[in-house]
């Protein structure tokens, strides 16, 4: 059988587009990596470009783009690449702000492209069992961890400490994809405290504090954690508990252990795989849902100034 | 013609209803006020509640209920009161996040309840007037200004400056209401400046830059205007400019004055009017755009401490 392979470009060419994308293109039958698009970033063997207009004139074949670019200029870039009549996938999160990703939605329905808004850690390994479990359970109380090193997983990205680049947020809504994916009951959030340090315009640690239906789920998110890092959910039901660690690659059930991965493991074959189907259905998918519990977060947080982040 | 009134409870009995809600439901032929709910108001001649449960027990045939209660504590009302049967009307905000606000319309749709998200602004006198004007044209740029003095309009209402309160949003978005109502293209957010007294929960003022198609909408928002009172938007367009002052309810197009009236004039009979054709079709309303406005600036807002606000 001979597959066809997708020409596909890399828009925006940082360390998730190299650590993350081309290794998954790499392994994707549906894709080959056709192009980059960066202002200062190449890759040995692949047309670079510096933006869509020379992508568009040089390369009028490549029609999918992934947008791997900063949140604060994703939604100059999804427009123009979306009005050029290309179909887009969208890293994490999708927008700066909900109104914007609103605004994308419509402009892919009406153009007749497929919008697809990525949330990585759905894909990971024990997320879709963990779905399945708590499905059939009624959830007590919830608590996620999610404690990295700043300075170890985003070194130089200056973006993530200014307004729109959501701070400890940007892993913290990975938490967060994977909440609204597995939770059987939709949460709202009740309260939060956000850290912001006195020299940066976005929080270094927050504290949010939810409730579906009847069940309490608080979050701890840190950008401050030395030694070792944590990325984890822990759910009390009525029938057992539930724990995921590494990102949601490890999942154990009750005594059974349902998956056991690496944090990002084959996350990102997960959503090439998903973009596949969705180009061969002509289908979007974006949700919102992460986006706006970290808005509802700002808007109803409490904010704290807490020392100075020097990188 | 014998018109059956439909009796409606207040519950929140503070500021808002009595000003607003109660001489327009005493001129509604739609509605009589049946009871009030409130820990602490009441009103002569008309039956006090403490709370739902009482008002349920008490006045069955009450079954229809105005939830004027501060935005942090509507929620937990809303949701009790749907579960009980009962058909809504909020005050704005909805609620204190947009989650929240989902989760009602899910709970109105599964009961067959009617949910009724009010914005009195959209009832000023030279709204609707000042859609159909600008429908036909292509907007330039736009200014909102609204400026008021807390101290006049808000005393002793400390749940604004708690967060979930929204501060200077609390009139904004009454602002962003009018805005989304008569903008022929949906904008978004892409810049926004907040200023928070260093001993308050919520911010003061705030100046917000929005894109709508490729009109620049800059909106200044002030809690701290004393002397003449400013709730004013101004676009220029292709074809001449438009004008509204207090609040939307004088307009003025071209050279043509399309609506003078006060302040808050007739807004809340026009809710009530709206509230009892959408019961008599048995249909919901809630327009979140104005609320996702909101926490888009508290999420992508640059954050500014200034001098405390003492009341």
């Amino acid at each position: 059988m001979t597959v066809t392979e997708t020409p596909i470009a890399l828009v925006g060419f940082g360390k998730i587009a190299k650590d993350q994308h081309v290794p998954s293109i790499g392994k994707s039958e549906a894709f080959r990596l056709a192009a980059t698009v960066s202002r200062h970033g190449t890759m040995e063997g692949v047309p670079a470009h510096k933006d869509l207009a020379s992508l568009r004139s040089g390369q009028p074949e490549v029609t999918v783009v992934a947008l791997c670019t900063p949140p604060q200029v994703r939604y100059a870039m999804a427009r123009e690449a979306l009005e050029a009549g290309l179909d887009v996938l969208l890293e994490k999160p999708p927008g700066a702000t909900l109104a914007e990703v609103e605004d994308l939605i419509a402009l892919a329905q009406d153009r007749g492209r497929v919008l697809f808004a990525t949330w990585h850690s759905r894909f990971a390994a024990g997320v879709a069992g963990a779905k399945a479990w708590l499905a059939e359970r009624e959830i007590l109380h919830g608590t996620i961890t999610w404690r990295e090193d700043v300075r170890r997983w985003h070194p130089g990205q200056t973006w993530i400490w200014k307004a729109g680049g959501l701070g400890v947020f940007d892993p913290g809504i990975n938490a967060l994809s994977v909440l609204t994916e597995i939770l059987p009951r939709p949460a709202h959030l009740t309260g939060a405290e956000l850290e912001f340090p006195s020299n940066q315009e976005t929080p270094i640690a927050a504290r949010l504090s939810f409730l579906s239906g009847a069940a309490r789920i608080e979050a701890d998110f840190d950008f401050r954690q030395e030694g070792p890092q944590t990325w984890a959910m822990d759910f009390e039901t009525s029938d057992g508990r539930l724990t995921l660690a590494d990102g949601g690659a490890t999942v154990f059930a009750g005594d059974r252990k349902l998956s056991q991965g690496d944090a990002l493991g084959s996350e990102y074959d997960g959503i090439y795989t998903r973009f596949a189907r969705l180009l061969a259905e002509r289908t979007s998918e974006v949700d919102l849902a992460p986006l706006v519990h970290v808005a509802d977060a700002f808007m109803l947080g409490r904010r704290l100034t807490t020392d100075p982040f020097i990188e």
